[in-house]
């Protein structure tokens, strides 16, 4: 059932089609999402795009074993970051510009994490604030010059997920928020956050899944591969 | 079928049996919900609450011809209040402390006049701060020293609800949140920001139905009433 | 990544920021929140609160295993709350008012322990009331001499959570109602309690969120200080 | 397409098959339901049912224009219930055993009122207890005499819909409750009521869909006819 | 904490107030409901309950270990129902009159065990009848005259819910409709059975909790008892 | 803005760009949503897309004004058909095979004419079957021969949707369940009904939309074309 | 309780009644669906129907442990699908017609596996087409020749479930769309690929419940066995 | 209680604060939310902007009558645009970079309407693609040039939502996301959309609230403006 057609922009691994021509249409390659997958399917998938794209870091997210892939792949420039549970094959490339990775608690961490690296990974440059809850402004309110000089801020939260709109309202710098499943009762696994982040007052902030710090990753790292230029 | 046992605590109208005990149980007297009754309904009962109780303020809320009411009490101390859509038969009473009424938006003016009106008539004194929604914190941070002032501060919010957290932040004051149903879209009718504030990371924040202005002015009344005497 | 700014009014452990402004803010120090945080961080969070401020009880809610977080803590006034899954460093405070805890069935007890624990540690005074559900009224109305003694009242009940409504009809003592888990199938989760709670038809019923007995306490005792004093 | 064979049990009007069958299957003639019925296919099952069972009283529900359909079929002995919105088309039945039809407030009347017409055609005696609401306990103490002599108990109930619960645990009567849609905010339609039903805590409350009376009317004249034998 | 005061018509055992008042109330003894208690609370309630009514069973729902329990009142008349994980402390009553209990499927054997017991414990007949789904409808045709002797029919289904109408087209016996949690995906857990069941088209359906056979066991009991006096 | 490039296979109009390649890739030409569209911009595309396909009938749903999409193509093939609110410009097809379409009650009629019209649009034959909702199962059962004789059968019905799950139980004929929006309370718009036909206990039962009788035309069409041919 | 009537239609195992005259109605015998019932019951149900239904294959779908239903039936013709969690006892049907198996991505492949499964015990013959998610379009593009040499396809799809919108714009092969649980957040177990599924804007797409391949094999294999015939 | 101090950044209008500070905040002057607001509430708040910011334009959004608006601020540069709902105060601002408008479906209109102009008033440049559904995808397809060379594009689509991720999948510019409320039935007011959206598979499409044409227009201007320097 697999077969490789070079022109056909993709090769079948008979459980996966890669899509080896995301590339050239994208400007990035194919990212393994993790979950439902097995390790020897995330090292396969990852072995092939690194060969396909050898000048570039392959990422995979959410890795239910990130030590057992990178324990497979060796040999090959491979590591793991537990904490986002993600695990890199390749160089890393040089960064440009500077994205800001807020995160409203200690507990939003991984989520933090992953979209963190998925800005390395796609070329932006990163700076971390961490625990600036809104219940204490003054956390946030002393990062304003930092979050000015970002070309790009990714701010996660959970709860009430309200940090978003107070950033957005500090500064013109684009915000991309993130919703956590951090929470109990009525945050009904992240949704609440979710929903007052979609509904911002804040000009501008927009908003990606419940634990998505991959995607808002991705955005912020195009932005700032664009903005950091100037 | 309707009767008037002056031992039952209460007088069965026919289409309402009026709680005229309640005033005796709890301090307050009954208050009309006008959504679903007629203006005569509603003039009856308030009409019987005044008689039972001629030396307090009855409150009718959710009234949908308020004008009508007040025309039809005639001769007795009525005065509506457009804003709030509500009545008040009888004297208002002296107050006693203060509630900061806060609402994050001017489309949020409704709900925090009812909130007022609800405060007034069971003789909490009141203080209005209006639109000083999150997405320019100034405008809050400006008002410190009123919200420490306070008793007990009700905000008012629609959209994501995050004025209640960050209120809850600056001022140890108990905080009432009124979630609205302001908003669009994904606020589903004030559910975005009832979740939110429901979530609030700010300690003591506490919540009611959403434009509940009412409930959230008599627990409000009820503190300043204790706390106004230190 | 670390830095401490006695300026700031917040010291940065890394990968927390301890709000130590927060009590000359609002009179009460920050409570550790455990969920997602290991106990190596509530154990630093504690030890760095307690030493900001040795005169005050510093509270960690939702604790993992609260026994090692008192185990490691050696040597400090330390104590656990197992029913509340809680963590209390340094000497409790005298308490002033008094709050009433009413539990509505015997498996609400753990969310009613963090509240009581909660209404302590913020310096009101409690008693409790326990297994008063309204299918068998006369339990609750036996109790009327105590709730009308009680500066405010925290009701706790999961199901279909109908005891604040019953409370708060009953006496003029602020209610505080809180729903639980507690309950199945179209309970979904402690929804159904809270939607009840949101909608009662008694007056003055303020809510928080799910399992909140924590939120509860806060702004309970904040009541109790206050009224207690008269 | 339309054809009438009474071996079939039914007779096709082309727009409806009635179901001639139905009072032999289950005692009970078809009712109709009005809703999105225009008057005259209303007018013309009613007329049908009534040729077929001349000695049963027919009853329509959510009649957009009861007085129209009582109109047309001028000369039978046709009445119109506005307050529930029905038509009844035929003699009423001599009634059997008791049926408690009690509301928790004034706005809902017309469900009541439609429960009420049900389990009088379907040969039930009703009596009826309104605005016993539980934030005034007292009232609906004040029946216990009246819901203990019933065979079978109704209750009405928005909002948070507690009050059949708190029936439910004073009497050993079946209690059937009624959700209705009165309310606002968080009550989302009725919403609240109804899960606050389903999970009551007294043993025994069935519930119907939100605002059917006719439901709770059928179920309980069919209990009042078996009990009201005894 | 606990006291004891014969007059109050409940015991307070600390941990619970044990409505020793319900028997005389609504005719039957307060039931267990073991979910979130450990063994050793409902052995003690289970104790209580038996000491106060010697003469009657005792019944304890969802309990965690049936078995535990029933070691533990070793030398009483008690017995675990291991399908429908509940126990029972004294004497079974002689039977009244007959319920159906009619189930959609296998599956759904666990909540018709527990609807049967709760029939029998309060004092009803029962009869039942397994696995006649909709998709095979001659199986539920074949017993319609098993389903007319019934003074009552509780219908337990799961998925989409369906049986409850069908049945209740069949005959005019009084049906309680019981959704379980049998299902999956859009199920969600129980819910479109559930809405099915409250939305039926069939006459004087009511309905209970998701997987509540004992709160529809209770009122077809006390149907059957009175029903079957006839 | 608007051009026009045969090449492209489709046409700007400015507002719409017309789908002219569809017919050659689907075998069908495109099908006007009017919902939301001005009659001008309706009788803009159908005349658009009559020029392009003049030997096909061109399908409009969900038409607010009918008649007046009519009277603008005056001299053209058109007409409209009130019940289902839709416009057909061009010549009917001669038809294949035979699509039933069975409705539950006559509220659904509006979506059975939809999903008549659209079947016989799109080449297949039809045959009706009124009003034979579950309540009443012989009405059904009578029809079963002519249920076999069809490639394919529409099942239409709203409240708790059971009619697809009986249907799919009597025969191997592919059945294709429609929600539809009629009920009340916790019918949710259709949502009972839709979640009930998707848990249908029957073999092979598909769903479509609330409402939806255009996208189960399209699909019973295609397959009595197909299975039309044997 | 358990009997055996011939002429029932049906075998009564207690536990079960086995519909075997369900052959004779729809033209395909019961199918066991094996999710809450035990090993034994899913082997005597099969074993059952195998004796009923010598000539034909009998799947039992979702069952926890196919091996150890497999070595039960050692001796009969009996397979596992461990992919699928299937068994199916007796010989495998010939096929008739084409139906395609498409899915989205790699993690949706037990899905895929259960339809592609009940295809072909149901007499349809299957290509599949794995990962070919609309992130990289060229992909499904690639496979438009083989769509259209289909007499019907099925569409796995999680996430957002956008995949049976595009392939039902590039081919007139009806289409049945299957929403997985792949996703994680926002997704709520697939709630997100079903809405999406059911709000297609591509013409004829049906929707089966979240994760049931089961339900699109058979709905398929029907098309497939009439078209098949051309 | 009105009152104006220059130093607080805003202006006191009683019924508002306005925000004088946020365009040296952020870059961009306060928009005006008209929902809920009168047209003098409307007109007043824009005359204080402008006149606070004479050089920029004002922009106001949801506004209920766009032409009284422009009526009393006649003499002064302003604008209606009837399609977005909206009006603007000011000259507009020459522009930098590209945004690409794209839209669904003939009745996304609007929304993209209002994204265009928000672009435009921001600062950016735009160009708009209209009806490119994802059931005729190559329409879509002919644009990937177009697509191509802007710096974010803006994807505005109801139903399913799919569109964004095909988008996605063709280019690496950044894509923002609009769910639309255009549908019916299960599209629940937009909100299948919007979790279609937040589940995209592609990568780093990001996403804003139903309808919320103007949040992405602000995001997507200050991409273009920091991009469109390149």
């Amino acid at each position: 059932m697999a077969h490789n057609d070079p022109e056909a922009g993709y090769t079948d691994l008979g459980f996966a089609r890669v899509d080896t021509d995301r590339l050239s249409r994208t400007g990035d390659p194919e990212v393994v999402y993790g979950a439902g997958k097995s390790t020897e399917q995330v090292v396969a998938i990852l072995r092939h795009l690194h060969q396909a794209h050898p000048e570039r870091a392959i990422l995979a997210t959410r890795v239910a074993q990130p030590d057992q892939v990178v324990a497979a792949l060796d040999g090959l420039p491979v590591r793991a970051d537990l904490e986002a549970r993600a695990v890199v094959l390749g160089t890393m490339p040089t960064t440009t510009g500077l994205v800001g990775i807020v995160a409203a608690g200690t507990s939003d961490g991984p989520v933090a994490a992953e979209a963190e690296l998925s800005v390395l990974v796609h070329g932006g440059g990163t700076t971390r604030i961490t625990d600036v809850g809104v219940a204490g402004l003054h956390r946030v309110l002393a990062s304003r010059e930092q979050l000015d000089a970002c070309d790009c801020i990714i701010v996660v939260a959970g709860m009430e997920g309200a940090l978003p709109s107070v950033v957005g309202g500090l500064t013109g710098t684009p915000v991309i928020a993130v919703p956590t499943s951090i929470g109990y009762g009525a945050s009904f696994g992240g949704l609440a956050a979710l929903l007052g982040m979609l509904n911002s007052c804040a000009p501008g902030v927009v908003v990606v899944n419940i634990d998505n710090g991959y995607g808002a990753g991705v955005h912020a790292a195009r932005i700032a591969r664009r903005g950091g230029a100037g």
